[in-house]
């Protein structure tokens, strides 16, 4: 039965995605490892990654239930570096729950991230493809990727020199980079050829950064699901810090200035700093670099032939401009 | 040219995976990333597992640069267990050396450990094998145990009833594990057939489980490389204190019970404890332990047909026993 809507489709595939990820541990001992990898894998989430993995697969011909195994590797990964970014932010809730260093300790929180990377590996495996080679390579050196963007998130927030090109590589890396090898292993799966791969890469750079850009500029909304101004108090050089310190008046950067040196941002703190990111026009610079990335990610999709899934894909883009968390 | 003792040839390969893994990254950016990554991997240490890997692949007639990348990729594989262990038991020297947490941050260390983890595979996916599929899968199937086995650890330093065959498991898991993938994949690289790869798969079991019981014997032990009771003062449930606490008389049981309780145990206790050890006749019976595994294993490795690289495994064996850290 073909499903009517592109929501119908998400939340079918979601429930695909949730089902495999509740069954992927069987094991009940050790409980110090099971019982929160399976915290983690039952906590939910929108689950973007998976979803563009087997849109990806359907856009260039291929059948949904040849990617599964793979868009559920990807889930596990994913929740593994949240698993671990958590314990190096310090964050406390995630999807409203406690984080797993929170509700257990830092130990049993590595550890978990690592077992989920493992994990995610034997999901990936299950793949019944003569590209497997492929697929592992690409899913390797994505992680790599992740690695290094994670690094540069950290190293930024001591910095105040970051431009606007290297705020970018950043966060290509660190958010852009997963949705890439969705997109690209979904293609490889679904036989699809070099050029309808490339699309589908770019496409998913260009999604991934545009989510990051609007992941900061939800941070300043206080209507969204995000603790309000979260990263401003961790000093993170989201897209509008970055923008504001370069480009802001003087009059604005020294302010800006002033409270990125104290130890600690107060809660009045962040309107305050709000207010300077909206007099300088910051807040609608990244508005306008989302739009803008979109705008080219539905084009360069628009080269596929056309089909369900690039609707899909299409729609996929307008959510993200939508979403309030 | 054919070196003539086992020592040599150890030597040589050691050196080989030496240069592997100074080479094994070549950028320098995120300095935050690459910086501690490339610390650990040059940071030496006996490379017992590639050199199993080699000597299992000669064992059973391949050559020996078939499985170099395999080798290095599990050396980089324990080196990341090391790092992540080393946070979680809060360990600040690792052969001789700051740890990465110590030298750094817990935030660095959990990075690095990933990095790790991805570099691994990256290696272990260099290898020109029609069984990729298959040693990438008893790679992953590893590290899941070893995550298990580190969970057991952990959960054992809260529990008072553990007994022999708890321990087994648990140290079978956490050490003896990457010692079995090794020899496994070394037999698979080296074109071994099924009754080969048990063979080499078990005598890895039993070295590595004979390592670890040696391992803990040393904590005891002034005259070894290890910090004097580092094991104890973490409340580690080595052999030493599951025997003693299942085994020896209940005057002995109830001295150790009383140092057990103890927020902390003090330098001056240790030479105590390891005198009720002692008495107890719980050194002799873990010496005893490490004896008989590894003559198991000289008769498992024994059923392989002769070859040099049978030797060097038979050497191996010996190499456990005497060693000193």
């Amino acid at each position: 039965m073909a499903l009517k809507s592109f929501e119908a489709r998400v939340e079918n595939y979601r429930k695909i995605i949730n089902d495999r990820l509740n069954h992927a541990v069987t094991k009940d001992a050790p409980i110090s490892f099971y019982e929160p990898v399976k915290y983690v894998l039952s906590s939910g989430g929108k689950r973007i990654r998976p979803v563009l993995v087997i849109f990806a697969c359907k856009a260039v011909g291929g059948k949904e239930d040849a990617c599964f195994d793979a868009a559920a590797a990807i889930e596990i990964l994913h929740n593994f570096t949240l698993v671990h970014d958590d314990i190096m932010d310090k964050d406390e809730l995630r999807r409203n729950r406690k984080t797993v260093h929170t509700k257990w300790d830092d130990a049993v929180a590595i550890l978990t991230g690592d077992g989920l990377v493992a994990l995610a590996y034997r999901y990936l495996l299950k793949t019944n493809t003569k590209a497997i080679k492929e697929i592992v390579d690409i899913f390797t050196e994505g992680i790599i990727d992740v690695c290094e963007g994670q690094a540069l998130d950290k190293e930024f927030e001591e910095r105040f020199d970051i431009d606007f090109d290297q705020y970018m590589v950043m966060i290509e890396k660190k958010t852009a980079r997963l949705l890439m090898i969705s997109s690209e292993i979904g293609a490889i799966l679904g036989g699809g050829n070099q050029q309808q791969r490339g699309i589908l890469k770019e496409y998913a750079r260009l999604l991934g950064n545009a989510f990051q850009i609007q992941d900061d500029v939800l941070d300043m909304e206080m209507t969204s699901g995000k603790t309000f101004g979260s990263d401003i108090k961790q000093k993170k050089r989201t897209i509008l810090f970055v923008h504001a310190l370069n480009c802001a008046d003087q009059d604005i950067k020294n302010k800006l200035w002033n409270f990125i040196h104290r130890p600690v941002i107060a809660d009045e703190d962040i309107f305050k700093i709000r207010d300077l990111f909206e007099a300088s026009g910051t807040l609608d610079f990244a508005r306008q670099q989302v739009n803008s990335l979109i705008e080219q990610a539905h084009q360069i999709i628009n080269q596929l032939a056309p089909s369900e899934s690039r609707d899909d894909l299409n729609q996929l883009l307008q959510s993200v401009l939508e979403r309030k968390s």
